[in-house]
């Protein structure tokens, strides 16, 4: 068996678009820093699209029903459900819109798959790492922005009760931080790794920066 | 990008079950001989569990029909949640049954995935071999029965109207033939390929002695 789904992707270098891609835990404050740097792009002249995964299109809503409220769905079948969720929102909405020359922000991506069903479940990362970059045709982000928070902090930005759950809850979401880390540390160009702690305002400068040199480099 | 969906492909070696899968172009009397066989192992006592693909769980019927009648999907989402589809069959249908004993017969599997959405479209045959057989997390049938029709014969089988379309189906259906042997070519020891025109009756006395024999083999 010489068949490798890996082999078939690559990065698509062509659209003349930017894609930018927000990643970390629960709490770690995503949607206000999609929604920030959406109007910075928006009042400098740039055309946004805003979106998030999974479930971004009709499709992946109702495929994401599937999952959540249908039958006991095996592991192999979830993941490959939510990669032919991917798989769509890329062909209809991410690269039209990458192609059309627009900024694309994006509330999670590949690297949420990666870290979360890769983490204590019975697939391994390298799999999961495969099918997704499979489902996406190679269209990786210009940028991905990593808000880093530790569980500790994470849980307090959720406002987590405490109980007996806690710790387990804990070391999950320090094996998905974890996930991240290593994640951003394989490609530190495409990478920008933040401290989810910093204030608003500071984390949005550090995001318009990190996008302007990623702009740059195109 | 090393991540290699195939090396996680295995042939599953250890279910003490039977798994026979008959293929070939629709009007090739794959039903037909589907039920023979199931009669005949019964018959010898033998307990036997007869599905299909695809759609052969409720999971599977509603996948299939998000991909039938929902909006524009594309071919890479189509093609994951058949995918999706074959996982959740394996896991929760044929698995168990060969785990128990049981003799499987399944009316297209895999190499019907292969051939048809490997034919004529934007994907490539490999890609979609590596995602099916990740898919079933490796299980191959121990036999896999082709029966095997010219596309004039499957023509005639169908009571298909002649109009003008019909070179152009016919070019489609040469190269589903072509797909089916080619694979069968690969690995002569797992296949049987029989002359689907003839008779009902020397059809299953072929069938039952391949099954026979690779029930031996085990």
């Amino acid at each position: 068996m010489t068949e490798n789904l890996a082999a078939a992707t690559h990065r698509q270098e062509t659209a003349p678009g930017l894609f930018v891609c927000f990643e970390g835990g629960d709490g770690a404050g995503k949607s206000t820093q999609v929604r920030l740097l959406a109007e910075a792009l928006e009042s400098r002249g740039s055309s946004v699209v805003v979106t998030r995964q999974p479930g971004g299109t009709p499709l992946g809503a109702r495929i994401r029903e599937l999952v959540l409220h249908g039958d006991h769905v095996s592991a192999r079948a979830e993941a490959l459900l939510f990669a032919a969720d991917k798989a769509h929102h890329v062909d209809e909405l991410i690269r039209p819109a990458l192609e059309r020359g627009q900024v694309v922000v994006t509330d999670r991506y590949v690297d949420s798959a990666i870290t979360y069903q890769g983490t204590g479940r019975e697939l391994g990362r390298d799999e999961i790492t495969a099918l997704q970059h499979w489902a996406v045709g190679g269209l990786l982000p210009d940028l991905t922005i990593v808000l880093d928070v530790s569980p500790e902090a994470g849980r307090r930005r959720r406002g987590d009760v405490h109980d007996r759950l806690e710790s387990e809850a804990d070391d999950f979401h320090a094996a998905v931080r974890r996930g991240y880390l290593e994640l951003a540390a394989r490609d530190p160009e495409r990478y920008l790794v933040l401290d989810a702690t910093l204030s608003v305002e500071h984390l949005h400068a550090a995001v318009v920066d990190g996008v302007a040199r990623a702009q740059d480099r195109r």
